[in-house]
């Protein structure tokens, strides 16, 4: 915050919110933040004033710093949230000072800062985005113990999806079972709901990589996308496989998939700690491009704790021009997915870098699913 | 929009989105928007290059009106995605017109407007926020016939939450009965995933209403909330119950649970269309000042199309002080949750306003569940 220009840091996005003080709740539809100044010891909660039991129960903070606005506030066109914790940042003393903003965090509205501009008209407002994320780019041995049960979830979840598909079966009823796998976890630990939905396309869908299931059946002499997740404490490893229903997957998916799963082996064993996040792509892009094939856009994304709508980190991503030092106890998904015209193959594995490689944190064959 | 004075509206809510053009994918974890403009006949679809495929299996639009921005706009330091909208809106001969954004949608961050602003140095800017909204509030009949699947949907699963409640059983394993519920839908239709994950909770998490499950076991002689909704194609009707685990419910839960159903039932059996929304809740708070309670939350909010994080459309409230005159196919979910020190009831429908009265969607018996 200092070397930032910053005395007082509104954090407004879940993760960090939750990374500094353990709040967790489906609370993030009404504003609320975690306010951290240099000179304070601890972080201040303000959110909704029905939401400060929640804070109770899931934070390290003493009541004192868990501070709730009335509801009244909730929803209204005369008052904002952020104007109760302009009002609170001015009470505390800090009215004149300079204040960080997420300023690009999802449930920071141009309306949020707007309001709080207007109740700190003495404030010098500086851009405080991704400050705590990056922070939260090398995780802890506690954060990593999370990701590993979150693995052994996505592999269940993986094999989960791989039995429920057949020709004939509704999307909506995989995708069922998928839901079911999430939660339950395993017999020791249970699981919590990945940030983003599963996502299983097939036919023309293959090609809309967003777009969710319908209840139509899936059809025999297909491909089926899978990217899935675990997720423990909010920690989250994703997973992606293709599939093919039928006796018959086409030559050149075989081919595309055995050269995608080598690319994929060759560039995990290359890891290490020390090399930048883009000397890692070049592994791959040398790779494939001795078979003739490219790809545009990056390979991973840093991962770990996080609520919808995304799980990636949005800070370092293993592409050109990302010069990110590796370090021990760093997590990425590295995802490769090449599409062709009429036909793709993905393969993904979330892992952390350790002391000499890297972990991968899921057990899931790499290869191309051939469901007969 | 010309009586708000907006000349061209950038909409990002992505329920709006949907509203207005058909849009359904889970890609608003990355900017995107739909623009109309007054001379116009139809909207242009702006996201990301990926989805444009997404765009043209959804949307009614035209591909002229469906417009990617290059992956090199994502997550950048450099650029925003919302420069590039700014590019597109002065390349259309739009740069000095009034600009309607909409200012607390969710994912229309600070950092998106501040963009804008600066790529449209000549615009004037209108907040726009609910305008969309407040059009949604009464639904086609197109839109009921999917709100009724979601009701039957709803129904399933709370009867499954309930059939899976029982001392013993992890609330991660309930949960997850709840989600395949929600996804497998009836024979007939398929599920889409609700706004809002399933909350369950239960001792000491019941008076903190938006904590998500554990993966401890139910308990006897416990009370348990479930709030609960089915969905189809975006389309939403949450519901909400109390059981309770164990044999000998406290004679104060059972007692309030009879107020709260009655005044349940009053309340709606009183809807009329032409009615205002206030004077709904009038009737429930007449009809709890008699046993001597009183609830100062609002008892109902506008409900129907939506994305994460939220099933509630920000617009008519059944509270004091709205106005909004009652009419035909507007729908609501009335929430009745009633919270004393240390114990507690809610009961729940979602429904439209009829010709005569009101319909509701799900079909649950209104009562305490106790689960011997």
């Amino acid at each position: 915050m200092s070397e930032a220009g910053i005395d007082v840091l509104v954090v407004s996005d879940p993760a960090n919110m939750n990374y500094l003080t353990g709040y967790d709740g489906w609370s993030f539809y009404v504003p609320q933040c975690v306010v951290i100044a240099v000179d304070e010891d601890t972080p201040l909660w303000i959110g909704r004033g029905m939401d400060s039991a929640g804070a109770r129960l899931t934070t390290f903070l003493s009541d004192d710093n868990i501070i709730g606005y009335p509801d009244h506030y909730v929803q209204s066109l005369e008052r904002h949230p952020f104007n109760f914790v302009g009002d609170v940042i001015v009470a505390r003393g800090w009215a004149k000072k300079r204040i960080g903003v997420e300023m690009d965090a999802y449930y920071f509205t141009a309306r949020a800062y707007a309001e709080l501009q207007k109740t700190l008209g003495d404030a010098t407002f500086v851009n405080g985005d991704l400050l705590v994320n990056w922070i939260r780019l090398v995780k802890s041995d506690s954060e990593i113990a999370l990701m590993r049960q979150a693995g052994a979830i996505a592999g269940r979840v993986m094999h989960t999806a791989l039995d429920n598909l057949h020709p004939g079966v509704r999307e909506c009823d995989a995708v069922a079972a998928v839901y079911q796998a999430q939660m339950s976890g395993t017999a020791d630990f249970g699981g919590d709901y990945p940030s983003i939905v599963p996502m299983m396309p097939t036919g023309e869908k293959t090609a809309a990589p967003h777009l969710t299931w319908t209840d139509a059946p899936y059809e025999n002499e297909q491909m089926v996308n899978l990217e899935l997740a675990g997720c423990r404490h909010r920690y989250h490893c994703p997973i992606a496989r293709t599939a093919y229903l039928g006796d018959n997957p086409p030559d050149k998916l075989v081919e595309l998939a055995e050269h995608t799963v080598e690319g994929l082996n060759r560039t995990l064993e290359g890891i290490r700690p020390g090399m930048r996040a883009e000397e890692v792509e070049l592994i791959w892009r040398n790779h494939i491009a001795k078979v003739g094939l490219e790809k545009e856009s990056r390979i991973g994304y840093a991962v770990g704790l996080n609520y919808p709508p995304d799980w990636g980190e949005h800070t370092a991503s293993l592409r050109p021009g990302d010069s990110t030092i590796l370090a021990p106890n760093m997590t990425f998904h590295m995802i490769l997915g090449m599409w062709m015209d009429d036909y793709g193959f993905e393969c993904s594995e979330s892992f952390r870098v350790s002391e000499t490689g890297c972990e991968t944190f899921a057990d899931v064959p790499r290869k191309l699913f051939v469901k007969k």
